[in-house]
């Protein structure tokens, strides 16, 4: 299994995230992708894109403000990492704002995503894993390959970030093969958090379906989005499935789940699909509530290969350190 | 004039917010009431005039909301005041949700206005002053009345608090004159932030003209809401104003914009004219950018009396805590 790694990701280290009333540690560190290059070995670097494939998925406003939000901030005479505090919940629309705290809560949704000096060069380059990693699907050399993206993607949307998430690997790679001739691609998240970013970005569309097993939302970040109801938009009516799940979910309760993803995916007939991959299910997991145990993923991972599909996987979350190595490994060694 | 101040929105104390990157010491704090109230004297407590006048403003959920916040936020194990760290910029809806965190999201914009333990008493306390104010305007007792409202009220809207305000006391006055029989009202926010809690309550409404004069969105707070080109929505096209005004505005600068919104009210023909009056357009205001000394007040407020209406004025912003008394009372006096 081709394996991409790319170092150049490691620069993104925001020293904490505003959360639950205070400041705690950022949970999403440099250290995360390190210990699992080591542990599954035999990595790659990614080749470079290009902002073309980016520029599909994301605003062009959106892509300014990322690039140059850290440097604003400094110019503001700020010090530290770039953090919003106020946010257009009621007729968000095209703004021409000049203040830099107006433009990270125009372009973000929460306050535990802060742009630091190195953000826009690690999401750039995380981006480009996912692509490299997809290439050789394109172009039928292999069935499954694993992008170690960092920083994840799955809570970003077209034009903000949120939710440790600045540009979305999976839907930057799904777009990708879209436009490379693939008809129809299915994205399946099974990070513990729902993938609203995702989500938001295909909700209007056919040829991407996107199918999530997360949390319950009622209790779990990111709250807004992910409950059963939604189903996706105008033509995409249909191609959104979400199936939230209660904290306390062990392997029992989630392969039903994951059957019926597997089922609603293998009904609509992609030819690529996408796996948005957290292992913050893990038991053990700092932030999350799901009680998968290390060798479920192989299992979870043998039945996503039973599609028959080519498959690439894209690591979003997974916060228990110490275990991430080997929880990343048992599911790749599951296809 | 009659002049209402009521000790028990003193208990409303929040320790600190959250903004420009980090937390600063509140800035609203009760001792802006206590020195108004010593300098304008004479002052009569509210009356209770129930729950019936802020629920014709504010939605039921987020009443039940505001009312349990704190609690809920203790019963999670939290200390402090409660606070919001994600917010639904996209595609928010009436949502089932269990935790206090997505409820602060779902029911705040901002990361800068806390839930603390007496909030919700002293916000409900600081309607019934707005309502006792306007009684003797709806009387024909008075020609003037001054509600010494705090928490202010002009960023809430109908499910939402931020910018330091709970209840909407303007607005629920407002809606209090239409329904005692007033066919057309008036309000003019001359705060130096822009009142968008007032203007989305009455977005869609020709009955309500809401006018207002403040810093430039693009640069001041709260961003997102009283651009020029914000005119109403619907029914209510036209009866929404803006006068975005560059940081620096001194009193020249201000007259000709206040002369405009003045028209546009007389033009408007109401029967009562509700002033959110925020001395916060100060020179010397901490975290404001105008240029107005305090003699300004009476030549602002002597124009504003020349329009010949019953006004009734209500206290909103205001952080130079040492000429706030002196400010207000000069404002007063003009009248």
């Amino acid at each position: 299994m081709l394996k991409v790694f790319d170092p150049r990701q490691l620069g993104h280290a925001p020293e904490r995230e505003f959360h639950n009333g205070g400041w705690a540690d950022y949970a999403e560190t440099p250290v995360r992708s390190r210990i699992v290059a080591e542990r599954v070995g035999d990595t790659v670097p990614a080749r470079d894109f290009g902002m073309a494939p980016v520029e599909r998925v994301h605003s062009p406003d959106y892509l300014a403000f990322l690039r140059t939000a850290h440097d604003r901030w400094v110019e503001a005479g700020r010090t530290g990492d770039a953090i919003g505090y106020v946010w257009p919940v009621v007729g968000r629309r095209p703004l021409n704002l000049s203040r830099i705290d107006a433009l990270l809560g125009q372009y973000s949704y929460d306050a535990a995503t802060p742009v630091a000096a190195g953000t826009w060069d690690a999401a750039y380059w995380g981006a480009q894993t996912a692509l490299t990693a997809l290439q050789p699907l394109l172009d039928g050399e292999a069935r499954a390959s694993f992008a170690l993206c960092r920083p994840p993607g799955h809570h970003s949307g077209a034009d903000y970030c949120g939710g440790y998430c600045y540009l979305n690997n999976a839907a930057i790679a799904a777009q990708a093969a879209i436009d490379a001739g693939k008809r129809r691609v299915a994205i399946l998240d099974i990070d513990y958090h729902h993938g609203n970013g995702t989500q938001d970005i295909f909700l209007d569309r056919d040829d991407v379906l996107f199918a999530s097993i997360h949390a319950d939302p009622a209790t779990d970040y990111p709250f807004y989005w992910g409950h059963a109801d939604e189903r996706g938009e105008g033509d995409g009516v249909g191609a959104t499935l979400n199936l939230p799940l209660p904290r306390g979910t062990g392997i029992e309760a989630y392969l039903p789940a994951l059957d019926t993803a597997l089922a609603a995916i293998d009904a609509f007939g992609p030819e690529l699909m996408i796996v948005s991959f957290g292992a913050d299910t893990f038991a053990e997991d700092p932030i999350s509530h799901f009680k998968l145990q290390t060798a479920d993923y192989g299992t979870i991972a043998r039945r996503i290969a039973g599609a028959g599909l080519p498959v690439l996987i894209v690591l979003e979350g997974g916060y228990a350190v110490d275990a991430l190595g080997e929880n990343v490994d048992a599911f790749l060694n599951g296809f």
